[in-house]
């Protein structure tokens, strides 16, 4: 895409309500809109992060047996009255409105509900199960206070999956599946390495949930690592007992602010129960299902790793995620250097190797560079009047602090490499 | 996809208080869930469906220069009150919740206003013009009845495009692509034969809007229908003048009930005013943007391919948004017929033809064949004792009557063919 086609442009200051840094970085790069606190629309260049993000946990979920659907926003009282969730003094995060006829209704705040009332008229048999359904959509909740950007939003892109199983052992395979698709969206997405699976308090049917927390110091939350072990554990069930539990020593432990960027959860029969969402064994015995929760922030995962990649200088977008895999610049207004670029961009685009080109004519080469290192894009290539006499391009990447000159096939081949 | 795999079931009822035929057979196929009247979940099936409508539109929005993004649900009382439209009293369809500390907050039930504040913050010259950003997302109408199943939800999945030109002539060579471009889609998806560009009111700025329309019974707008021109007017502004301006005879016109698949608007100043929406021009003159708007909503445009092209045993899907290409039917237990069928679907995944497998093993033909014709997916193969001992599969288009035997480098060859 020509940078000239793209309606967005960089700016030198972000609302002056905006506090967090990854809100910061992206408003001003051009990636996000504030709408309200805790409310943001996504631009082209935003809104291309979160469908590489979406594809990646697409790619993982289904991996694991997932069956993607999309359930609605509006959410019906008699469903939540069932699970004792509808009221606002037991849950106080809801957002409500009203039909016409002054019913009301409820926008979601997660799923559970809505799902075992789906499930529960397919499921009749054994042979119905285990099933792993999933959506993508967005999510509403009403936080009292919303300053961390999109690390926190009053709404916000969420992929929640329940896993529907038979029994406990059934539902704990499946349970330590998720784990590794878990860890393998993580990684691939750029934040394993700053990531832990963490024990967290669990609820009626299991000892402890697992929250999947990545440090960074606009984390809300306080966890306790084990950096040799690669786990944590959660301020909220930190004490003695349970680092023995874990095999854990005190002493070894490092204490963290970290953002919780997915968690899973062992729901028994919290959920079954009042659906009475129950199915025929192998001898005609009816058994409630078996539930569990596994919910992932596609808002706060980009927030995440803009807060633990990004420099001084603006964002670093990991490959996996990036709007686009090459920044190509073209510096000054000669022809030779203009017809040069245009000509690297096609064959760039030839070989589908997503390429922002940003061919603004009235641009100085200083406020080009600056928009690049904002805009974090993992490969700048700049055509210039000089990298043309020295024998091409000067290529670098958004991690490196010097470039170098390369002919156009090498260009490429770099260009080409899978990581 | 196996069947077996597939959580949802056909029904024989579609719930009491559904009279529509769209979500009735689309809930008896088990497309769609209703939560509400005018609030469905896609299950997986619908969400196919859905997604290869959204693709379609994607291509031909990106084709004449769309970018997309994606803006909130939540919407801003400020932004709503310039343009005067926030009031109820104004605009009696909104539904608003309301935050903790008590602030309104609006569910888009439309884009211009989100639109119009987010592009004031980037265009200021010329050189930033046009510009055409779309984005797809679920829109909220408190509609006061809601009886149409998916052809007039309370909730449902859009697409919006706004165009912002330098000038009327650069608006209307826009407006006149758009045309081209809807009714590419509508031809894509199945229905281009039986939808016409429609006449209807415009505003202040235009004669006309221009809607697309498409005949069946399930309309609740009156269209009158110039079969040979291929254009049609919308009662709400049909009469002898109108008739007469666009060259057409009363007595050449058929009345038609019809659904508004689509619609394209000019819009004029009439937002880029109250939001001071402005560019300067090459003389450093200021100057209003001008604005146009261009809708489809999805499950609108899903529920009425249903409604024209079911028959009374089910859903006839076009290949091109039909969930699979595909419907292979295994019958019977007999070992050679399961892995005949097990071969011929890893064959047919292998090719990357998209295939439902009914290998359900406790179920009879004569219930498969139902629920094949109920599901409505183009081709269906049947492997049978019979099929195999003829020398093959029975192919059968889910229009055609009569199906026949063919072997499997023909069936292969058939289902390959692009269309």
């Amino acid at each position: 895409m020509k940078q000239s086609q793209l309606f967005t442009k960089t700016k030198k200051e972000s609302p002056a309500d905006e506090v967090s840094l990854n809100a910061e970085l992206l408003i001003r790069a051009g990636y996000i809109n504030k709408e309200m606190a805790g409310v943001y629309s996504y631009l082209p260049l935003g809104l291309k992060v979160i469908k590489k993000i979406e594809n990646i946990i697409r790619e993982e979920m289904d991996k694991i047996g997932g069956i993607e659907m999309r359930t609605s926003v509006f959410q019906n009282k008699e469903v939540w009255e069932k699970s004792n969730r509808w009221d606002d003094e037991v849950v106080d995060n809801w957002f409500k409105t009203k039909l016409k006829n002054g019913t009301e209704v409820g926008l979601s705040f997660t799923n559970e509900e809505a799902y075992a009332d789906i499930l529960k008229q397919y499921i009749n048999s054994y042979k119905d199960l285990p099933v792993y359904p999933y959506d993508f959509k967005n999510i509403f909740r009403n936080e009292a206070r919303s300053k961390s950007g999109i690390l926190r939003g009053r709404e916000f892109y969420w992929k929640a999956l329940y896993s529907f199983s038979k029994n406990d052992e059934e539902h704990n395979i499946f349970y330590e599946k998720s784990k590794e698709a878990y860890k393998n969206i993580f990684r691939r997405v750029g934040i394993g390495h700053l990531t832990y699976l963490t024990f967290a308090s669990g609820g009626t049917f299991s000892k402890f949930s697992h929250e999947f927390q990545t440090v960074t110091s606009a984390g809300e939350d306080l966890i306790y690592v084990d950096p040799n072990k690669g786990i944590a554990i959660n301020k909220e069930v930190y004490n003695d007992e349970v680092i023995e539990s874990l095999g854990l020593k005190k002493e070894e432990l490092v204490e963290n602010k970290a953002v919780e960027v997915g968690n899973i959860f062992s729901l028994g029969t919290k959920f079954s129960a009042p659906f009475e969402l129950k199915y025929k064994d192998e001898n005609g015995e009816e058994k409630l299902v078996i539930m569990g929760s596994y919910g992932i922030g596609l808002g706060r995962l980009m927030g995440t790793v803009v807060e633990v990649l990004s420099d001084d200088k603006g964002i670093i977008w990991p490959e996996s995620i990036a709007p686009f895999k090459v920044h190509l610049l073209s510096l000054g207004g000669d022809e030779n250097v203009r017809n040069g670029a245009e000509d690297l961009y096609n064959k760039l685009k030839e070989r589908g190797i997503e390429v922002l080109f940003d061919d603004r004519a009235d641009t100085s080469a200083g406020e080009k560079f600056a928009d690049s290192d904002l805009i974090g894009i993992p490969y700048r290539v700049v055509v210039s009047k000089r990298s043309l006499a020295d024998g091409g391009f000067e290529v670098k990447k958004r991690t490196e602090v010097q470039g170098k000159i390369i002919n156009e096939q090498e260009l490429i081949g770099l260009l080409e490499t899978k990581n």
